[in-house]
Order: C-alpha cells, then sequence, then structure tokens
C-alpha cells in the first residue's frame, strides 16, 4: 500500500492523473468540513460531500447506514472512489463502509490528525464501535493510497497533537532504540513532528506488510493497547473524564512495561526511563482503585485474547517486543496500582 | 477453498478432527433448526445455536446486530466458528457476520438447498440487502470450506428443487455444452442431481478461482443475472406473484439469449432450443407490458454497470459467455417482450 507525504494539493493532483473514477465522493465531519476541506477541494474533480457528526459517539452502525444511505442515493458503482478525510473515526468508518458497499469501492484516507497520520491511516483495520466494544464489527481492507500532509495538523488543539504523539512513541519502544533515545530528551513542543510522522509510518508499514491480519508480529503495535484501550473504554462515557485515545494508551504503555518488568523482560531502569518520559508528557490519569476491577475485566473482550486468557505485547528491552505474552488479572491490578502510585 | 461432497457426519467429523476453535456457534432458521440441524447435532463439538427468521425479506442489517449480539453475548472470540447451515440467505449472511465480527472470524457454510449447493455457497460472495437492493453491503471473503450433503435436499419442496436447477442450466451454458446437451432431453424429475450438483460446483469454482473479486471472467456467471435479479426484485414485495431466484433466472435467461441472439452472438436454432427447454421447466413469468420500464430502470444498480451503462454477460455459444457487453434499454425491453410473446 502506498503512502504519500507531502503537501496535499502534490499528492491529490498526482493521484488523480492517474485515476479515473466513475463518480468521488468525500467523507467529513463537521470538523473537518469547516476546516480541511476547502484545504482540498480545489484539487478534486467533481464530486459530491457526505456530512457525518464528529465524535467516537457516531461510529457506529446507524452512521454506517447513514452513509451507505446517501452513496446509493448518488448512484455510487463499483468504479466510484470513496475519500475520508478526518481522523481515526472517519479513516475506520468510511473505510469500512467503502470496503463493504457492493463489496468493496476503491477508498483513500486522508487523516487529519497526527493520531490518525502516524497510526490509524496505515495498515488497514476498519471498523466501527458495537454494544461498547471498540472496532468490534469491521473488516482488514487497504486503502488505495493513504494522502498525508502535516498542514492539517496546524488545525488541531495541543492535547490531540499529544494524543497522536503516544502513538509515536510506542513505535519507538517497540522498534527503534536509537529515535527512542532521540525523542525522550526533547518535550513535546519541540518535537520534529514531520520526521517522526515518516519514521512512525516507515514502521508501521514495514510490519503490517509482514502480517497484515495480526495472526503474528503485527501484535506488537498493540503494546500499551490491552491495559489502555480498557482504561479508554472504561472512561468513554464519564463526561469530562474522558481521555483522548493516546491519552488511554500513554497509561497504558506504563502499566505493560510495568508487568514487562515484573516478567523480568525488561530492568529496573529502562523501566524508570519509560515511565519518566510518558509522566512528563502526559501526567498522571487518576484511576480510583475502586474502578480498577472493572477496567481489568473489559480487557477480557481485547480481540487479541484467545477464550478466557488475556495476551498482551509486552516490551523485552528499548526497541524489541514479544507478542501473545499470557497476563493475569492480579498482574494487571497491580500494575494499574504501580501507575497510580498508590 | 475447499469443498467436500460427501454424508455430513463424515465431512463434519473430520474437519473437527483437523481444527480447534475456541467456541462453535451454529446459524440456523427456523426451517433448517427443525429439518437440518438434528442431521448434524451428533457430530458436532459443544455449542450454541444462534436463530433467526427464515426468509429473503430478514437478509438485512438488522438481523445482523441480531446475530453479532449472540455472538458478543457468547464471548465468541477470534478463534471461535460460526457454521452456516441453511440456504443462501443464512450463508450470504451469516458469512457476513462472521467475516466482520472482530474483523473476521473463521465460518464453514453448509448449503441445504438445491440453488445454495450449486452457486451461493461456493465463491466467498457475502452480503446482505439494502434499501431493497440484493446483497448491496458486503465482502468477499472465502468460507474455511463448504460441506454439501444431497440428503437436505430431501427436505425440499419440489419448487425449490426447481429453483435451484436454474443455476445448473446456467453452468452448463455458459461452459459446458455437452452436459447441455445430456440435461436438455431429461426432465427435471429425473435429472441425476447429485453428479450436477458436483458439476457445478466444479465450474463455480474452476471460474471463481481465476478471478476471485470478479474483475473479469467471474462475470459470466452473471449470465440471465441482469434481467433475471431485476425482475426478481421487481416481483419482492408481490405477495403471491412472488418468484424464487431460479425462476427469475430461467426469464432472465431466456430475455438474454435472446438480447445475445439480436447481437448476432448466437444463430436462431440455439435461441430456440435454450428457450424450449427452460420454458418447458419453468413455464412463463407473466410480464405485464406496463411493468417492463420499471423492471429495465432496476438493471441500473446491478453491480458489474460501470455509470448509467448496463453491463451484461451474453452467451456467443452454447458453452461459452462473453462479459462486459453493453445493452441498452430498448434492447432489455424488446426482450422482456420477446419473452412474453408479445
Amino acid at each position: 500500500m502506498s503512502v504519500t507525504i507531502s503537501p496535499i494539493s502534490d499528492s491529490l493532483t498526482q493521484f488523480f492523473a492517474q485515476k479515473n473514477y466513475s463518480k468521488v465522493m468525500v467523507l467529513v465531519d463537521n470538523h473537518t468540513k469547516k476546516h480541511c476541506y476547502l484545504l482540498l477541494k480545489g484539487f478534486l474533480p467533481s464530486h459530491k460531500v457526505i456530512t457525518i457528526k464528529a465524535g467516537e459517539h457516531y461510529k457506529n452502525l446507524e452512521t454506517c447506514q447513514q452513509i451507505w444511505e446517501e452513496m446509493t442515493k448518488n448512484k455510487l458503482d463499483r468504479h466510484a472512489l470513496l475519500i475520508n478525510l478526518g481522523g481515526g473515526v472517519i479513516g475506520d468508518m468510511g473505510g469500512f463502509c467503502a470496503a463493504t458497499y457492493k463489496r468493496g469501492i476503491d477508498f483513500i484516507q486522508i487523516p487529519t490528525t497526527l493520531l490518525s497520520q502516524v497510526d490509524a491511516s496505515v495498515g488497514g483495520k476498519l471498523g466501527i464501535d458495537f454494544q461498547g466494544f471498540k472496532n468490534h464489527i469491521g473488516v482488514f481492507t487497504l486503502p488505495k493510497t493513504v494522502l498525508i500532509d502535516d498542514v492539517f495538523l496546524k488545525t488541531l488543539p495541543q492535547n490531540e497533537i499529544r494524543s497522536g504523539f503516544a502513538e509515536i512513541i510506542k513505535h519507538c519502544l517497540i522498534r527503534d532504540k536509537s529515535k527512542w533515545n532521540e525523542i525522550k530528551t526533547v518535550d513535546l513542543e519541540n518535537q520534529n513532528l514531520a520526521d517522526l510522522i515518516q519514521h512512525s509510518v516507515k514502521i508501521k508499514q514495514q510490519v503490517v506488510e509482514e502480517d497484515p491480519t495480526e495472526k503474528g508480529l503485527r501484535k506488537i503495535l498493540n503494546f500499551g493497547h490491552t491495559l489502555g484501550h480498557a482504561i479508554e473504554t472504561f472512561y468513554l462515557d464519564k463526561g469530562k473524564d474522558r481521555l483522548l485515545h493516546g491519552e488511554a494508551i500513554a497509561a497504558g504503555m506504563i502499566a505493560e512495561a510495568y508487568i514487562s518488568f515484573t516478567k523480568k523482560l525488561i530492568d529496573e531502569s529502562t523501566l524508570l526511563q519509560i515511565e519518566e518520559f510518558i509522566f512528563a508528557v502526559y501526567g498522571i490519569v487518576k484511576i480510583r482503585k475502586e474502578d480498577m476491577e472493572d477496567i481489568v475485566k473489559l480487557t477480557l473482550q481485547d480481540k487479541k485474547n484467545i477464550g478466557n486468557v488475556v495476551k498482551a505485547s509486552l516490551l523485552d528491552g528499548i526497541g524489541s517486543c514479544q507478542y501473545d505474552v499470557a497476563i493475569n488479572k492480579s498482574e494487571m491490578i497491580k500494575a494499574l496500582n504501580y501507575y497510580s502510585g498508590y
């Protein structure tokens, strides 16, 4: 799958110079319609726009029905194209709708958040939430291409940048020690994001290419996500306590690094350098002792599990990660306590 | 993809001797639960049953939600198996639900109608109807295996056998002249179904293997289906006029053979032998002149089309078929008139 990192005017023009689609539609949410769509409108062939409401809350079957309806109403045939312009929700859900409309039409991802640029847009994981479970219904299908331009990041609040940065940290921790050594000495405001986007995309592409459907190696990309997802899901409906994805993953990475340490996969100094940097960027999520059981329960729905055994991806060094490591409830509770400083 | 035609007790026992699933669920409708499930229950490992209402009318997103809910409630993980026991609706919809649950779990097809044994179960086309359009939302995903046993056909009324036989006729017409010469001299009651199932499955497998996602050759399987689907859709909500799939396809094959003739792809004697046999088995569907425009309009939603041009698969001889042939409205109206004897 091709990923192009360049000004969107160039990459779009080049894409449409080579391709001829019967119809083109652009999927946006109310935010990306306002802040991003105008940046590329002029470089698109004749098209129609589908607008949905912004937010994970709308990443569900009802919104899919709305998208499929608009595609049907506009008589899209199998030779049509859907352009997904937005963050992870737009990319995951729009990709899913395209991959299932008439058994699949072409789609391209134009990720507009740091998180989706360094993570969601690459690798073909598509889906929607179902009954409270994240990405519970979906498919693996690669987009025709991914077009990345950091101009869109200028439209983002700082906490969104910080959220995306967590996946950059993850990519360094699981695959690239020297890059980790670079970033850990720089604070977020002074990171070279353009360079780091390229770096993250490259690592993710390599891993996904080796194992597109997550039978093995690809699972290392889930480092921090077993407890991270559970924490994110737990706080999903908690109003002002609500966490951005990367904030939850940051907490998950510390907790899972701690489990790596208790399983003697990494030594204490490695654990300490990881938590020091992550705490400095993200601070602490206050997890109440009485919520921990519920959070751990949520890890049971993790798609990597086999039966009732929770399988996690754990570091066995900086830049190196194992997958399919069974972890139990008490290890997870201990890790949440360690993270929280209890 | 493997297809096994043998007693279901043998094929199931053999399948589970080689595979180990974390959980097994069986999808049935109220008919197959009553007539088919008991024939295989004893050969299954411990499992749960999901029962849905029978009929194309329920091949929709609401039923998918019910199926996904049951899978979620039973905590199926990615290493679980769904067995689809039933006709095309169960296979298409159950397959779609399995292929999208946690981005895809294994499923096997046990087709229980002649139609699904010779057609739907082979080839990985999955999907559901949406807003009146057949199989509008779906994916291409191959089942782990297809297990066929003609014991299930004993539970079927004769008109269901006749419906499935239309696809057998089609497979002969598009790919095997000598088999066509065999079947055209025998009336339906005396056909060797066991042999014909094997024959149809083989042809379909060959075609699908060469072109799994219908970019080219696979389109020949749509002979009779451009107008046939439109006729089927048109009569879908017409109460007692309602047609079985094969009955509509039989009409579609005569109409499209006529278009093949008007385009000089086949000669008149070929057209006549085709219509003689099909009329003898199926009789005539009474299409009113005033409905023809509406039927032709429905062909515009055919998934094979490009833009507003209807592309059909037409015979250029017995046992030979072209695809991507543009046909226009007036040709289709004329063909419907010819078919109807106006």
